[in-house]
Formats: structure tokens, sequence, C-alpha cells
């Protein structure tokens, strides 16, 4: 069973949901400019799993929350997912999204920070256009704590001697919470007394995106371009120390530790990703990000448990499952 | 009479509010994330004329408005411009703003791209917890507008042969949008029955805007840096075709737009500005481009009549002439 299969399944029971979540996704994405449609016609093609509106509608279905906003406020998710996706490409100087020129390759960066912007701003106008404040509210402060997570990163780079811990606080900000907002959105948004719940799940999509960014950052040092569908290796190219690095760093002797560095410095090599390997023993540092990835799912699948069981929660199961195994 | 003694007098009337909006804006800027806080810090000396705090809150004294969020409302309208100014100065590749290092230099393009969407999200954070979602809704729907200004003009680089209209079109949207909404939002905000007096100063709003960036434009071609206070002649640079060009353009014959195009693409040219004034009668087209300015400011005189005549209007009057007199 490949890894598209098993997705299409697990979210069969919010079929419905997500098809209203698309068209809604669709009609903000349309705008009378030629030129932002053009853009934006290319971003359609980047619309790749869309797990943080399933996670939403998923937690939604299984809590029992039947408000009829859900697939708008999953819209509202997956838009703002879209504008980070298209600044952390001009960030990472990243050339190939989903086998696609990134926005600023077929464009430039201008171009690119500018539809960020244009797809933040009709995330906040759709999202105050809905009839509770909380999706505004939740989101807004969500997308505060991304910029910041990324602001860390950036200022992070090359900084081998950081923490495991200092490396999931930042990926928490930056990926975490974003699932967090939507598997809380999914049980809360229009009900009223439904915060412990709430905060629980949050708790859940949190562990989830950390667990999620820890897979891809595995993808970005193990992956194969054509496989994965997106440039690999922009992190060690962009700086960025990774979980699995920062395990291979720590377990390294200093030799080992001047050869990293070098991996990731040296103006004159021309595979970095290939020199770290040689450099230090990343397998086993991959090893370990992937046993961490592990135990979050398991937290999470335990958080899990406290939505009531049946179909949906089994979606939900495999959905945190299949984060681990994906290949893209 | 100095350009910022003028402008002391006129917000006199509002001395108290812009205190309070000052206040407030300092509440958002807050931020326990030590990297963020040096940033922020930098930025706050940024802070300029707060025109568009101003204009939204003398057009709400003058037209009656007593909403006791309105300074909160006003430091919003602040964000998304600080927002689009650390934007725009890594569009811009400027390296100097109110004569300190810009964000992108003082730090680099990826930190700047991040903070400029976390002022955004700030701002987007504070509207939505506001007791009425009418700022959050005009302000979502003006910073969509901003972007498409911005991505029409990032695509119109080199344009020597769009009309003054598609010209105007772009600065209105990039820049007019923002003194409309804030002066709507004066009417408007924490009050019902003023859509049409809330229109017709988003008319005004966006007059004095659009005669803004025609002045600002003016300066990036005819200022000094030392007087400016930012990175002059970025404008040819960038490839950006401004008004008082597009003019010179249509005066000029066939040898003289080769000079034009010249002065902005030909790769050895050091003083692309120098060159564009031996190009063509570029003064005529300041000439030009100022009587524009000078016309719209006229017409947002006429606007402001449908506020009751006093103190404050006269303040407004005089904010409008300011736009003209200054000179950074």
């Amino acid at each position: 069973m490949s890894p598209s299969t098993s997705l299409l399944e697990m979210v069969a029971p919010i079929e419905q949901d997500l098809l209203a979540m698309g068209e809604a996704l669709a009609a903000e994405l349309v705008t009378d400019d030629p030129a932002v449609a053009e853009m934006v016609a290319h971003l359609s093609r980047f619309q790749g799993k869309q797990l943080r509106a399933s996670l939403l509608l998923l937690v939604g279905r299984a809590s029992g929350n039947q408000a009829h906003e859900m697939p708008v406020v999953a819209a509202v998710v997956e838009l703002i997912h879209l504008a980070t996706l298209v600044h952390d490409d001009v960030l990472d100087g990243a050339e190939i999204r989903r086998q696609l020129p990134s926005i600023n390759t077929a464009w430039d960066n201008q171009v690119a920070v500018l539809l960020g912007d244009w797809l933040y701003s009709r995330a906040f106008a759709r999202s105050t256009g809905l009839t509770f404040p909380l999706a505004s509210q939740i989101l807004a402060h969500t997308t505060q704590a991304i910029c910041v997570g990324e602001i860390r990163q950036a200022l992070g780079r090359h900084r081998f001697d950081a923490t495991p811990e200092e490396y999931e606080r930042i990926a928490l900000a930056k990926t975490g919470v974003l699932y967090g907002a939507a598997a809380e959105l999914g049980v809360r948004y229009g009900r009223e007394g439904q915060e412990e719940l709430g905060g629980k799940m949050r708790l859940m999509g949190q562990d989830l995106g950390l667990a999620f960014q820890i897979a891809d950052d595995l993808l970005d040092i193990e992956g194969e371009q054509a496989m994965v569908g997106k440039s690999v290796g922009t992190d060690i190219d962009d700086g960025k120390v990774t979980l699995p690095v920062l395990y291979a760093w720590r377990d390294a002797d200093s030799n080992g530790r001047r050869a990293i560095e070098a991996a990731y410095l040296d103006p004159d090599c021309s595979d970095r990703r290939a020199a770290l390997f040689v450099a230090c023993d990343l397998d086993q540092g991959c090893r370990r990000a992937r046993a961490r990835a592990d135990e979050l799912i398991v937290r999470a699948q335990d958080r899990l448990l406290q939505l009531p069981s049946g179909e949906i929660r089994h979606s939900l199961e495999r959905l945190l499952k299949f984060t681990l195994d994906r290949s893209s």
C-alpha cells in the first residue's frame, strides 16, 4: 500500500468535509489580478497532503463538533500553511517544490515574499469573516509563534552546540504550533466549554507536528529529490543544524566536529550532504532522530485516547503513523 | 518653521490620543524572545512621523468619534505600516532607514522577511482582540490590496511605457489604501450608521496617501541621503519606473528613451540616478509629478469639508499640506 493510498483511506470518513474545504480554499485563491492569478495557479499545484486540514476535520468529527464552518476554518489553516511554504522557499533558496519550480524560482524572491504576504492577508481576511472570533484569535497567535520559531532558526544557523531541546523548541514553534492550532480548533471552534479537551488535542497536534518536522528534516538528509519532490540537502546548504546532525555532533570527537563544520562551511565543498555523511556517523544521528519522532507519535497516540473510540479516531491513529512512514 | 515643528503643532489637538497610541504600539512590540526583542528595539528607532495614526485620530476626533479603543486601532495601523517598511527594505535592497541600517542590513534578508511576518501577525492578533470586528475586516482587506499593489510593482519593473494611470493604480494600492483605511476607521470604528462619511474620508485618505507616495518617489529622485535619512536612488537601481520618469519618458524622443533605458539597465553604470538626469528632462518630469501631487491634495482638501469646521479640521488641512512640503 503506497502512502498516498493509505492517506486517501484514512481521510475517507471526512471526504465530504475535505471536498468542502477544497472549495473554500479555491474560493480564497481567486483574484481579479491576472498576474497574481497566474502565481496562484502555480501555487495550487503545490497543494499536497493537506494534513493540517485533515487533522482539524478529523478531530472535529471525532469530538462531535458539528459547526458548519469547519471546512472554512480548515481552509484558513491551509492558507496559512501555504504562506509559510512560499516564504520558507525564499528563506531556504529552495528551487523545487512538489516536482515544480518554487515561486521564487519561477518568478523571483521579491514576488515570492509578496505572494506569501498576500496569502497571510487572505487567511486573516477570511478568518475575520467567520462567525466566531476563536479562529482569528488562535491563528493570529499561532502565526506569531511560527515567525518567532523561524527567526530563532535563522539566527541559529551553524550552531552545532545547540541542544536537542533547543532544536525541539524551534521545531515546535515553526511547525508544531500550527498542527496544535488545527487540532484545538477542531474541538473548540463554534462551541463553548471544550477548553480542556481542546487543550489536550492541541498538545496531541503539537506532538504530531514536531514528529512531522523531524521526519521532514530526515528527508532532507536521507531523501532523493526525485522521490521527495522538493530540493533536498537545503538545510545543510543553508546552515541549518537539524536533529540528526545535532546528535552526530554530540557523538563526534574533536576531529569529527571539525569535519562537520567543514561540510557546512568549506566554500569549496560542492556536495555538502555527501561530505557530512563522510564527516560523521550521520546514519546513527538519523536513527536517533527517528526514534525521537516515534516517541512523540506514541505520546500523541496516548493523547488521542481522550477522543471517543471509533472509525474516526482510528483514522487519526493512522494519520499519526503516516507521518513516520512518509517518503515525500 | 521646520517640518517637524509644524508636524508637532498640527497634532497638538490629539496629543493625549497619540501618547496612548504610542503606548499601545510599544505594548505590541514587547516580546519575551531576546533575539526578536533586539530587532524590535532597532525597529522602534524607525518610527517616524506616524502620519497614518495621526490621520486616524484626527479624523476620529473631527467626526466626533469617542470610541475608547481608537488609539489601539491607530497602533495596529502603524504596526501594519512597520511590517510593510521592513519588507519594502528587503525588496528594494535598501540599506538605510531613518539614518540607521535597515533590518536587512543590520541582520539579513531572511530575518527581515520573518520580522515583517511577525509584525503583520502581531497586528492581526491585536486587531482580533478589539471589541468591534470592523478594524480586523478593513485592515485584512487593506493588507491584501497592499500586497497586490506591491506584486504589480515588482512585475512592472523597467516598464517605461506604463501610463501615469497605471502608476497611480499601483501607488494607490501600495500606499493610498492604508491611509484610506486609517481615515475610514477614524470615522467608523465603534459606531453604526457612519458608512457614508466613512467612505468619503476613505477617499480623502487615499488621495493623501497617493500624494504622499508621489512625494516619496520625488525624494528618491531629488533628495540627498543625509537629508532624507534613507537610501535614495533605490527606485532606479531596483528598476522601478516612478511618475517623474514616466512623464520624462513620454516627452523623450527615441534617443532620449534609449538613454533612459541605459541609465536603468547598463551594467556598467555606477550612478544610475545621475545618468538619468543626463538622459532626459527629469526636472520637468519632477515638476509634473509635483503638480499631480498638488492636485490630489486640493481634491483631498475639498473632501475634508465634509467634516465639521474647527481646530481639528484645520490640523487635518495642515497635515495634507505637510505631505507636499516634507523633506524626509
